[in-house]
């Protein structure tokens, strides 16, 4: 038999030991954080319903499906079959779709409201390209059940805490309202059947300027004087006149309510601004969404929004909800470069012993410094160990000892 | 469209927030003492090249692959298409076939030897049934590149440490070797050919009896004179007796070398007991395999043993490796029942608050509380609290207390 490629498959990647200490870290930070809030962990199977999947609200994300061939008699392959008959799973493609089913299918186990973690992998027939990966980590809180701007408060609140735990400051937070938003390009007189279309030329103003989405709009059929000015008008709405453009005070008052609060709970440490503007690409929001910046990061590290239909798609009853998630993947490519201009403090130290020693001694030994807090790396000594430590000390250890001859980790720093 | 079903598909579960906490801090607890004993964690994708699945050492759980439909033209079905046609990826079933495949892909980047730890979930399209699931996680240490004993001392002596710190002690760790085991079916007069067939008879022993493989052994046409003498005798094998039994001093002396280290280890805390019948189902063992039993409990909790051939199918070069894996849906499932039994104490409070109240004050004030390690959910006050406070003692919380109206919790016990 040919040798197999031990590359893993395209468009994933084998993860080594130096970023699984960083993601481990991160993770636990991220949610030590998230439960102190009250927000409980759930795992739903990577694995759905091919038809659930196939019939969601998943936009772009359905053309990347990866599915599961039926197994057995139920394969039943033909000329021109396609993944739906020849498929019964897939894998999911995010966590929103699966937490809809998973409160569906538990309400009646569940707090309400609804405060769930969830931290687990995602799959997308991505083209693969520089930093984009087919299989990745989401890292999401939702609360499902109340329709107040408590709830955005409070995520808003509890994914702030999490990024200055990671060591993030003065990132910041735009938001925009769905309601305010649509009302608002109704009343420049687009139609309701418009509003996704403009939503999405719009969406693109930060890549091809307000001119480009005139352009857009217009090559769209819209009549230029009336983009123009819908164009114009919406990049000149700030937070203090929004009232008086729109008619929507309830959502108006929910929006400074949540601006003015986030301010003083961030205290100068980050900022929350009205971004009129802000999109957000998926289809399923209903009303504010999130979405945070940092430095000079070209792209969000965390992002959310009010989605107050989807649970009901799948329930009995429907009920209101608002999710944030974090870019779990895009922070680590962050820390993973601050990791590189300074590396932290290794805790790792090498106990060298020789290939007869007694064991239960070694190790006796080794545990002691694992009760001071060190990792304790057996090895055993080569005739030339000087190589053996060398290594060490280039894979970033603290220092070492040899069994039977220190008593003490020499350093190598 | 008809209403979806919101059931999870068949063979797979949704985790509640309760075993998520036990979930959780049972990884963290195993991660922890495998990283003090300088073990480094990696992860691979949980996506495989199907070709290399599919030619893998995976007896029985290559007919439980899951397989991943080609996307796009190269999806190009027809009658009687097989799996092999239509898929280019598969769901990895377990975690050494990956684990090989990147040791292949990475070597010149790891420490030698390379000490893995991997979790992580395995799929596999088992026929459903209770306690078996199609996608659970493992839980497993290897060490590659030690061909001594050494490295089993360390592996037995890291897991031993790992199931201590979950709180079970007296369990038993039974070990015997391949290598004698074959020795002595050859010296009975069976073939080479027939070690595999005979191991898979006498593994049954622990269900059939030993009349029942010796039933088993004749009627696959051994001779019955000495079906009944290999069986007899090998069950009177002792680790006294076995350095006269099999002529294989050097395994017979690493025997005991393991043997009497983990007995000094142990120091009565569980027991390492010599097993002559023990094989364990994995045809890719070569040296020493381990199991290990705990109170009453019908299985095992962690098992593993030596495979030197299996790194050297991906590799440029062999490398001798050795493997232990924790049962962690297995451990999960001792924990819940004993979490049943005699709840936690919980450090989760709720604070109630009015709809309209100052939402930065509410949260400073629970703020207070998270720092002094209590977990806080928020939750807005109805016209009937007293109901919302029931449910709160229902769910297992510590107390509550109400904002503008309470200073300290009152405690549910």
């Amino acid at each position: 038999m040919e040798k197999m490629s031990s590359k893993p498959v395209r468009g994933t990647r084998d993860i080594l030991p130096d970023e699984m200490v960083v993601r481990d870290q991160l993770e636990q930070t991220i949610l030590n954080i998230y439960r102190a809030h009250g927000f409980s962990r759930i795992e739903t199977p990577a694995l759905e319903n091919v038809n659930l999947l196939l019939g969601s609200d998943g936009g772009e994300n359905l053309k990347m499906l990866f599915t599961i061939l039926k197994r057995g008699d139920k394969l039943k392959a033909h000329e021109g079959s396609t993944p739906g008959d020849l498929c019964d799973m897939g894998l999911r493609y995010d966590l929103t779709l699966p937490l809809s089913r998973f409160y569906s299918n538990n309400a009646e186990k569940l707090e309400m409201p609804f405060k769930a973690i969830q931290i687990g992998n995602v799959f997308r027939a991505e083209r693969p390209q520089r930093g984009r990966f087919r299989s990745f980590k989401q890292c999401d809180i939702d609360i499902i059940g109340d329709p107040s701007v408590t709830a955005e408060i409070e995520l808003i609140s509890t994914t702030s805490k999490a990024l200055l735990a990671i060591g993030f400051e003065d990132f910041i937070i735009k938001v925009n309202d769905r309601k305010l938003l649509t009302a608002f390009i109704l009343q420049q007189g687009f139609k309701p059947e418009d509003v996704g279309s403009v939503c999405i030329s719009l969406d693109k103003a930060d890549k091809i300027g307000a001119d480009g989405v005139k352009e857009e709009l217009t090559a769209k059929g819209y009549d230029a004087g009336m983009v123009a000015d819908f164009v114009d008008q919406a990049a000149r709405v700030t937070l203090d006149t929004i009232g008086t453009v729109v008619d929507e005070p309830e959502a108006v008052a929910d929006l400074h309510r949540v601006i003015e609060t986030v301010t003083r709970m961030a205290a100068g440490r980050y900022t929350i601004a009205f971004d009129f503007t802000l999109i957000r690409g998926m289809g399923y929001y209903t009303g504010q969404v999130f979405e945070v910046s940092y430095g000079d990061v070209g792209y969000s590290i965390a992002g959310g929004g009010r989605y107050d239909h989807m649970i009901g798609k799948y329930s009995k009853q429907s009920a209101p909800a608002v999710g944030f998630s974090i870019g779990f993947e895009r922070i680590v490519g962050i820390l993973m470069e601050r990791e590189a201009d300074q590396k932290r403090p290794s805790k790792r130290i090498a106990l060298f012993h020789a290939a007869d020693a007694d064991m239960a001694e070694v190790i006796h030994t080794a545990d002691a410094y694992r009760e001071a807090g060190y990792q304790v790396n057996l090895i055993t000594q080569k005739k030339k160990m000087g190589k053996q430590i060398n290594a060490c000390e280039e894979k970033g250890y603290a220092g070492f000892l040899v069994y039977g001859r220190d008593t003490v980790v020499k350093p190598f720093n």
